[in-house]
């Protein structure tokens, strides 16, 4: 059936109703029409538009549905609200919009659509079939604008497929993303209570929730969130200092001896960057050993405390990784705070990915001794399947965030207002403005409750453990440390044929290095399915599964290996 | 009408008809009712759903319009997708969801509706009429999350109404929001060209674009869109230091002499967060003076780099602001970029505020000498309208960004793709995840065009310098400086009636202090329109008038006016 013949037989049956349902059922169906054919059924509207604006138009005084013909080509932003008679064409339009977006929704989780379509920048420079990434000084109209965004769609890459592992943010959280939906239709900023009194609120109540979780007494401390982990990480190390050298405030590093931060050698980047950025110096950063799995060795972290000590530096902060990128890795937190105390050192935790399994009994375990930390990052972004930006910064002393980074900017913070102003959070921030993360999560929390949360942690983790039986033993595959992953991070090479005989050396290092990135280029181009790969310290290319898409099933998995084998064999 | 007759009067025209669009119409109408109104009509709605479940079904194969029965209160999130059967639901609730979201956008451009419903934070915390801020172990129905979604709308703040004049970001684009509501469907990261091709693009061409408009030639240079003004403000500074001092990154700041900067007294307070956090001290940043209208006197700039120099300090950076957070100010670029050029320094302009007066040909001259400048940053959710949060660091040197911020760090960002991976953008990044700031603005760009923006820039503008001329020889009305504003702030006093005859003095002053927040109370209070107040060093409380919002027209202007004199006039 055509869109044209959908629309006379909705016109049969739908006689005497709204044109506007008429033609959303023929926007659904035209959208992977040719421009001609969209062109021909925009003229069959017209024409159809005089003989049926007769009725439903008194069934209540609401202009919503009215019939009226939306012809987008005739149309522009400047014609939306706040525009005179702008009402009518802002609903279409926006109607027509979201219509574009549950399509594309309902084809995310459809597992015979394709994760990407993808394209070379050159390629996509130079304008796929019409789309021009251009931005030129005369308008477009609104259909043009319509077309854009089907082709921003098109292009991209479907990061809630079922069949998407790529990265540790996967997944697309339907309540999630209504949230999001209504935080950019609310489009304020966390600056003050004043202009987001709602947000601020929840903002407050989801800390005090998470610092329970992390076992902080009644949930006291302090925290942000902040647009993602490596600022929140930043943070940590910005209080630190704060607590430890106050004076650094205001006088600078030169105030401060030489101070020294430790991290493990697997863990995230950010750690590095926020000591280039907050001039210490990454070399002032001390990487400490890890066991196989990728876990710190605390007696390594003593001993280069120690060390620094003797050269004079002063140790200062200790970052502890819960859920490393690669390996997922938990560092010991108990062993590495006992060191801390001893030596009166700032304990973070860094739990970006690995700080949802707080929310599961079977698995928060992994972080026991999490509540001695003096600060955590936690995203719920990552493990806990919210939607883009989502990252808390955690402090279990209260008055630090607001110390360490208030300017007392009395133009920006009256201190006259008529409500209690200690719920401004602007003064506690490096940021100014600052987005609304908080809604989709609390919205999120909300709809799935703590066991929601819990459930589908649960989930993620009993499919990787299904992964990882399945091929640790399996002839072509190899893993990259021996027993079962503590997170979903499940690590593993891909052997082709060519390469199971070889004896270990550098030809088949060689080789094998190059063989996931080949596999990954493959799946790509085919765009069934994405997993990430990298080498890590002396190991060549392997893959890196992750299991944060609550979409993801057992046969997801069974695809995964089976499309590794069949792009990879012959290699 | 109540909706019970709705729906009735609606079935009877609709009859055949698709159930859902006599929900909707009925949902439309029942926002407003008591939780036992709402209950009713669900039982009505059951009711009827037994004798009309037989026509419109066949009309296509399409599901998404297959008539049944979405009772909310039996749905929860684990029933959407990617649930087994979760297509009908999801789609029917984010129906749902989008109506309450356009029915709370048109209600914002109505001047009949409030700005804000304002409660004190203990009234909001204690549950408003059953709006429950505080998170469960179990989920709620998806009816009460839709509940929850309007009661967040109720009592937040409209951001985009027309008489909303409090922040710097007003206005509620409906491209914008279109292409807001596009990125989080989306739900990607600027990480890597591989997860986000057409992003990533995006924010190439317009970045350079925005470097084009700023006068570097050819549009050379750099640039990435961060988390707001403030951290790109935190760049600039991160950078010039690479630049002079490289070896900061690795040594820390014990590697660099004193370091000193300078920035206006009226500057933005990012400024001086970013010297506590970057490690160069507050008291290494120097306040420069200004003059009566809040622009830095170029010749007290040389003095204080002279006495800087003669302290043994170095002076490394300063910051011109073009656009002012209270006065609306530009500094004289092109005069500081001569001091900058005598003594080697870095020249950044903060045009977080003002930068899109760069996009007028009519006001751009007040940025003159731009082109000159180091760095540059350039908020389009500003001024250009676009939602929160699209901040933008443009740099005229290529390649700073990454020598600064590249950790290199090959987990994460693998050389040996198959595409031409200088356009993965991670690791100039403080961030790592980085949300998708950029399609909104791309979008509007090409909706509205480069001449959209200049009319929108124009007309706040001319609707300054109205509201100027109307009150400078006001009654009851004092300028705080004279002359036409540079930007669209207008700051002022209001003097109530028993305040006119006192003569200048420290009661006067007191007195004079504490009007501003009276009349802002009042305003919160009553709900019909919102602008900001301060004090600036010596000057008391005062309140500043600033248009960026596309609705405001002239009779909002007048209307606020006399809002302030009627809530104010008998104080």
């Amino acid at each position: 059936m055509n869109s044209s013949d959908c629309y006379d037989a909705w016109c049969g049956v739908a006689h005497g109703c709204t044109r506007k349902l008429g033609m959303k059922i023929c926007g659904f169906l035209q959208k992977n029409n040719s421009l001609e054919e969209r062109s021909r059924i925009v003229s069959s509207f017209k024409e159809r538009a005089a003989k049926n604006l007769l009725s439903c138009d008194n069934i209540d005084g609401d202009a919503r549905f009215r019939r009226t013909e939306t012809d987008f080509s005739n149309l522009f932003a400047r014609d939306l609200l706040p525009a005179k008679n702008g009402e009518e064409p802002t609903m279409q339009f926006l109607l027509e919009f979201v219509e574009i977006l549950t399509n594309y929704i309902r084809k995310t989780f459809d597992r015979s659509t394709k994760v990407l379509d993808f394209h070379h920048p050159h390629q996509l420079l130079e304008g796929m079939e019409g789309f021009n990434l251009e931005l030129s000084d005369q308008p477009e109209s609104l259909e043009q604008i319509l077309v854009d965004c089907r082709d921003t769609l098109k292009y991209g890459v479907r990061t809630g497929h079922p069949r998407f592992f790529n990265q540790l943010s996967t997944g697309l959280d339907i309540v999630g993303l209504a949230g999001e939906w209504l935080t950019s239709t609310a489009n304020t900023n966390m600056f003050t209570y004043e202009i987001a009194p709602v947000f601020v609120l929840m903002e407050q109540l989801t800390l005090k929730k998470m610092r329970e979780i992390i076992g902080w007494p009644v949930g006291e401390g302090d925290g942000i969130f902040s647009p993602g982990g490596a600022i929140s990480n930043m943070y940590s190390v910005m209080i630190a200092r704060y607590k430890f050298f106050p004076e650094v405030k205001t006088k600078g590093m030169a105030a401060a001896p030489r101070l020294v931060l430790f991290t493990s050698e697997h863990s995230h980047y950010s750690i590095k960057k926020t000591s280039a950025a907050l001039g210490f110096g990454t070399e002032n950063l001390i990487l400490l050993n890890t066991d196989e799995r990728g876990r710190v060795i605390p007696a390594d972290l003593e001993a280069k405390v120690i060390e620094a000590k003797q050269k004079g530096y002063v140790p200062m902060f200790v970052n502890a990784t819960a859920g490393t990128t690669v390996y997922g890795a938990f560092d010991p937190i108990n062993e590495i705070a006992d060191i801390c105390e001893k030596y009166n050192m700032w304990l973070h935790v860094d739990g970006a990915w690995g700080g949802g399994l707080l929310m599961s009994r079977k698995h928060r375990h992994k972080l026991n001794g999490v509540e001695r930390a003096n600060s955590v990052t936690w995203n719920p972004h990552k493990m806990m399947g919210v939607p883009l930006q989502c990252s808390a910064i955690l402090v279990r002393e209260r008055g630090l965030l607001q110390g360490c980074n208030s300017m007392c900017a009395g133009y920006l913070f009256q201190p006259d207002k008529q409500y209690d102003v200690t719920y401004d959070t602007g003064d506690k921030a490096i940021q100014c403005g600052r987005h609304v993360d908080i809604f989709k999560f609390w919205l999120m929390w909300k709809a799935k409750g703590t066991v929601g949360f819990e459930q589908h942690i649960d989930k993620c983790l009993d499919l990787s453990a299904y992964l990882y039986n399945k091929i640790k033993n399996r002839e072509g595959f190899e893993m990259v440390f021996n027993g079962e992953p503590q997170h979903t991070n499940v690590c593993f090479w891909y052997i082709p044929l060519s390469l199971r005989g070889l004896s270990d050396g550098e030809e088949r290092r060689e080789r094998l290095h190059k063989v996931a990135p080949k596999i990954k280029a493959m799946m790509m181009e085919s765009g069934t399915t994405m997993v990430g790969y990298q080498p890590q310290g002396d190991k060549v290319n392997f893959f890196r599964m992750v299991i944060s898409n609550p979409a993801a099933t057992r046969s997801d998995i069974d695809f995964l290996v089976e499309e590794i084998e069949r792009l990879g064999h012959d290699l």
